[in-house]
């Protein structure tokens, strides 16, 4: 039997529509939390694709998520002086930038974000089918 | 009642006086730690605004921090390919860059920090009264 | 006595040969967690230094690792507008964006990765003998 708390980390499936997207994951995370009935804590977000990334920003103006990810672009361009054959050196570059996971708090069953704050996955090789895993510790 | 060992987020709040600032809030996570008789685990320092962030870096010489502050906005101006009206575009992408959150190892109520290190509240669209949420959690 | 759970940080070392360079550091990170019994939760992988990172990218082609190193240095050069007097903002900079934390998963005893994910130490300012931290919290 599996220590009190103790419990297997889960996972989110997202679908990403172009090669560089920032999409909104919080609903599908507040679900999860409800879903387990996770109470107070922390919760872990990580991305085990080495193309994507997880980040928190502003969720109210698409445009933040559109400048980022144009911006991210300029100085770390699809082309450019890389080695690895697979055309996507940039997408690895950006997903070390960026990190690969994020932490959130959670109260009363409740994940807290700032006022403007949302949960993203950030896709810069897509599209694809992808996931990130998730895990509560209590405390 | 709560489960023994869980406890709500804690903040601090933190004036900028610059645009972008690098603030050193070592003092005042380590006299929380002890406010609180948080004795072994880990420590989150959560920001919860979307142009701002936390890092770990040197704390013995400020050139460092002005280094990191003035660098940033070499490859992330403030004026450039944007469309969020806010005119801070570049703070959001600074924030998912560096990261809203750090974790911090605690041993016998202490904050284990390498020889040369500081926790810094970055502040990338200030001056403002600014505010990171503290998590604690035992192991 | 110590809380059940509850255990001291443990240590890692690594001897970096080159200024810039990314050492896979995953078998270094399974081994101990094998030696130490840790079964499942969450395992806080922390570089106490300033001019080191810790990252999770591709292990199976190097050039990656090559072209992560080779490109930061392209927008964060070691020349440039720096006060800092030690010849390392770069570094610094470096390791603010990358940031010196990472978190993985365990199950099982088994670090959690995706199919083509490795954990690194970046070593920003080498040939240096470095170290991270390595805290485990059960959940």
């Amino acid at each position: 039997m599996k220590p009190a708390g103790e419990c297997e980390m889960e996972s989110i499936q997202i679908k990403t529509s172009r090669r560089e997207e920032l999409v909104n994951i919080t609903s599908e995370l507040q679900a999860l939390v409800k879903a387990r009935g996770w109470d107070a804590g922390c919760l872990l977000v990580y991305c085990p694709h080495t193309t994507g990334a997880v980040t928190v920003n502003e969720a109210a103006d698409p445009s933040v998520m559109r400048d980022i990810s144009v911006n991210l672009s300029r100085f770390i361009p699809r082309q450019g002086d890389y080695r690895h054959m697979e055309g996507n050196s940039d997408a690895h570059i950006k997903s070390s930038l960026v990190g690969n996971e994020q932490w959130l708090i959670l109260e009363n069953g409740s994940i807290q974000l700032g006022t403007w704050q949302g949960v993203f996955f950030c896709e810069f090789d897509g599209p694809r089918t992808r996931k990130v895993w998730v895990k509560f510790l209590a405390g």
